[in-house]
């Protein structure tokens, strides 16, 4: 490709409103363009990349026997009806009529279109399992779109929906899964993990999410630094924690404690470590509609974990409560404790922390303005509710390894997979005839990849000050051949004699020809990312060019004559690294 | 692939409210799902054949320097504002708002969006010529989806826009276009013509539709049986037609002609024949919601075009007048004429039929019951508006070569390739500088292929009683070989060993593995049309099999040793007789 007949422009200023760095420099280097509020052309330049990311996810889909097809973007909401989906999705979901006055939604995700797919069609076990998968848009009505690609309306994924026969042969292929979403992210060049994580609105049981390691990431993972456990912060755990002191002995008392309202002042008052502690956090939850308070009791060297506690409630939402909320129902804050609580507030919304369970030597709140009990042992209470409620921190011992600390990273979420089971086989009614011709519902998985994402999170991972550093497989063009002097005859023929060798080694280059400056060239190499140049510039009458690698920025003089075969074992080298066959 | 766990449902009956061959036979051999009215999804069999139709597509996209992009399928109403759309498109243009109440459409063609692309990056006639395209997603929503994906809502389209410094440069790439359609309908294998078409509600001038032929295509295309003219109806003209007789020679006078109100009376009351009388046709137009009558004169022996009417009126609908209106403004009917036709009605449509021109020795009616003028010499009259008016019939004389005669043929409209010079440009107030730096808009064209629709009209064109004949370079698969017998292990052991060998020469071949009988197997490879089956059957005993070719039937026994060597030739050879290269 010549550059100067290529659509490919560069923009000097960078664009406003712009806070990551991809997002300026797929804007500026001519990637993607803003069509709409979270809605983006992509550019030539753009669109290479999406097609490189689309045909390594095709191929390691077709690889473990997953079947392309496309489903319907419009979808009827009568589906969605069904599957009881069209309100609880919210605002996110866009719907529409159309010139009858029939409803339709713009699909987020098409767990429903794979259903109706497969339901006409497959009636006994001995056709599963089914695995099909599409490369196609989406929308989701964003509140607040933002950061280019990476938080869009509409945009391209990867969504896949296996169905299976009973819950064993889901899981078999949600390990299968596992691994093919490795070797992609693996072939991508990009560096991530695999999360343990909370499945969200979708639904089911036992979900993953591959995770894009950057420092602007959105999300939080706990990574163990010895083995390779992670976990997304809300679905995180440690082994418990062990106290640094001896439990502090006492019977079950009630002491005076002024001005103890926080748990230092109330570890100097005791002279004990936090560990020997409970804390009662007071959140608001809200439920279908309705909101009431909820009590979560944890150790005073902890942090509740919101997401978790939301969880545990079956919240739709939950925040913090207010001081005159808790003094309502007659709670001192400070001095909250776990005894007689449930008598003071009517409150079914009680919970323990695990790590709390059959607890003693505990000093509490004891309901009681300046007053705590100390010598408090939980497993003389009966009908606690136990749950994980804790956040983890950076220190914490893994639980899996039970030797390595976690750390904490930030990463971006461009893969989730889902073991559904029958969450919507079961609403929309479909079944198939088992061995014992008993009709089942299908077990299901369902797979997703952020293709459009991709694009961003690749270069929130890898980039610098100048630009853009794309791994050579998902690069738009293999090679830049700068032309230094485009009015230098010389050069000129020898820069036309290399293009027309690497186009027919069938390496993908993009020959700057434009007549330009060489360091306007230079800068728009380095913004644009591709992962080499070949500089055809004052060496040439000594036989002599240069390449450099964007990445490290390495410069290396060569023979002109061998620059061919020097660029060829160049790229075979990367892409034989990367290669994971 | 194997057949045994590919997901290609086949239904034997006939699915209910379906006309066309295509539709029946891509829903019952499991190309296609209906999600909605007008909205399909492509089950794997499908997704393959669009797959292929793109693919050969984009190549010649390539090779013309066309580059491929990706615009926003959602897009802001404001753009289809200011290029005065929005409301003029009608209502297949979808309209919605978000959750911001902002309004958005589904985009049915994106010349907004590809303008906008451009307007930001191209300052200067240097960075010209320009020429992006897309195959991705467009809605329009249809008052009456049927056919399948005929005429959905939903459907894939190659569209592609051409941006020039001036009117020669986009003529210049117009024919570009014309040939590279060329090659894409020849690639994919199918009887095509090019015809001059009406530019429709896209705009501009100098518009061609590509069409495939087959009997139950909607449009009717004028054919030259000797050249290659083509024309759709609408556009089609013809060398002026010659009279049989002399002019019947008369002074101007006005006769008692009772009993004459059709052309047959009248000819037989003068013993003319019908060339030399006039015919009016009274229309009633509608225009920006006012309607009025309309009154064209052809020759007796034609009959008028509606779509040419209209496009002279500029109306944006038509339709016959009745007996009633006709009367109620004082005519006659079976005697108007246009002798004081304007005033009588005081009408500003009357149209005079280009063959029509300063004719002489015309019969007409006198705007008088009972009674015509004979000895009308048109070109005595000042002020007539002429224009072609007439629809063209079999037997026409071409307009070009002007000695074949011109046929009818239907066709099905699978491109369209337009100038649109600054219809878009203008509006939307993309401009650059010229040689002069002078500000100019942008010269464009559009181009448009019916991805989704090709496989309708592909198969509208080839098929037969039993199912669908793909062409070699659009099959799903280039070869479906089928084991007769599953239970029979040398049989067995044979197609898994050729199965194997065409596998690792690269043919995509469907090896029909299932426990079936080979009847039904028969069937299903005659229902979904792959051009060749190649059968282990009986034979494999004394090292034979057979070789069926779908469109033909014929069958042929080969050595089972040479199979592979024989599907290899015989896939070559059509694919050389395919390609244009």
């Amino acid at each position: 490709m010549r550059f100067s007949t290529f659509f490919a422009p560069t923009l000097k200023e960078t664009p406003k409103d712009v806070v990551l760095k991809s997002h300026e420099y797929l804007l500026r280097a001519g990637y993607i363009q803003q069509l709409g509020s979270g809605i983006y052309s992509f550019l030539p330049l753009g669109k290479r990349v999406l097609t490189r990311i689309s045909q390594i996810v095709r191929e390691e889909m077709n690889r473990i026997h997953a079947q392309e097809v496309m489903l319907g973007f419009v979808t009827p909401s009568e589906l969605w009806e069904k599957s009881n989906r069209l309100h609880k999705y919210g605002k996110e979901l866009l719907r529409f009529k159309d010139r009858k006055n029939a409803e339709f939604v713009l699909g987020p995700t098409h767990e429903e279109a794979a259903v109706e797919m497969i339901k006409g069609y497959i009636k006994s076990h001995k056709q599963l399992p089914i695995h099909i998968y599409q490369i196609h848009l989406k929308f989701r009505d964003e509140m607040r779109p933002r950061s280019g690609l990476m938080r869009g309306r509409e945009f391209i994924m990867k969504d896949a929906y296996s169905f299976h026969k009973n819950k064993a042969d889901l899981v078999r292929e949600f390990q299968v899964m596992e691994q093919c979403y490795q070797r992609i992210f693996n072939r991508l060049g990009l560096d991530f993990r695999i999360v343990k994580a909370d499945s969200g609105s979708i639904g089911g049981t036992g979900s993953k999410e591959f995770m894009v390691v950057a420092e602007s990431g959105e999300d939080t993972l706990a990574i163990c630094q010895e083995c390779t456990y992670a976990a997304n912060l809300e679905a995180a755990t440690r082994t418990a924690k062990q106290p640094q002191t001896r439990p502090p002995q006492a019977t079950f008392a009630k002491f005076n404690t002024p001005n103890t309202t926080s748990i230092k002042s109330l570890c100097a008052f005791f002279h004990v470590e936090p560990y020997w502690t409970m804390k009662a956090v007071v959140k608001k939850i809200l439920k279908q509609g309705k909101s009431e308070l909820a009590y979560f009791f944890i150790r005073g060297n902890d942090t509740l974990e919101n997401i978790k506690a939301q969880n545990v409630t079956g919240a739709d939402e939950i925040i913090d409560a207010s001081k005159e909320e808790i003094e309502a129902v007659g709670l001192h804050i400070g001095y909250i404790g776990p005894i007689a609580l449930r008598n003071i507030t009517q409150s079914q919304q009680i919970y323990f922390d695990e790590e709390l369970r059959d607890g003693g030597n505990l000093i509490c709140g004891a309901n009681e303005e300046g007053y705590h009990f100390v010598g408090v042992n939980l497993a003389e209470f009966e009908g606690l509710v136990y749950a994980d409620l804790i956040s983890i921190q950076e220190g914490d011992i893994c639980p899996e390894c039970k030797r390595g600390t976690l750390i904490h990273k930030k990463g971006i979420e461009v893969g989730h997979i889902f073991q559904l089971g029958t969450r919507y086989s079961e609403p929309l009614n479909a079944s198939f005839l088992d061995e014992n011709a008993q009709s089942c519902f299908f077990e299901m998985g369902c797979y997703g990849i952020g293709i459009s994402r991709l694009l961003s999170a690749s270069v929130e991972q890898n980039h610098d000050q100048k630009g853009i550093i794309w791994t050579s497989s998902i690069s738009p063009f293999s090679l830049t051949l700068i032309l230094s002097n485009s009015k230098d005859s010389l050069q000129q023929q020898e820069a036309e004699k290399i293009y027309n060798s690497l186009q027919e080694m069938g390496i993908e280059v993009l020959f700057d020809d434009r007549n330009e400056r060489f360091g306007s060239k230079m800068a728009d190499f380095e913004l644009m990312g591709i992962p080499f140049a070949l500089i055809i510039g004052k060496g040439t009458p000594n036989g002599l060019c240069e390449i450099i690698q964007r990445k490290t920025q390495e410069r290396c003089e060569i023979q002109l004559s061998e620059a061919c075969a020097y660029v060829q074992k160049l790229i075979h080298h990367c892409s034989v690294n990367l290669s994971t066959d």
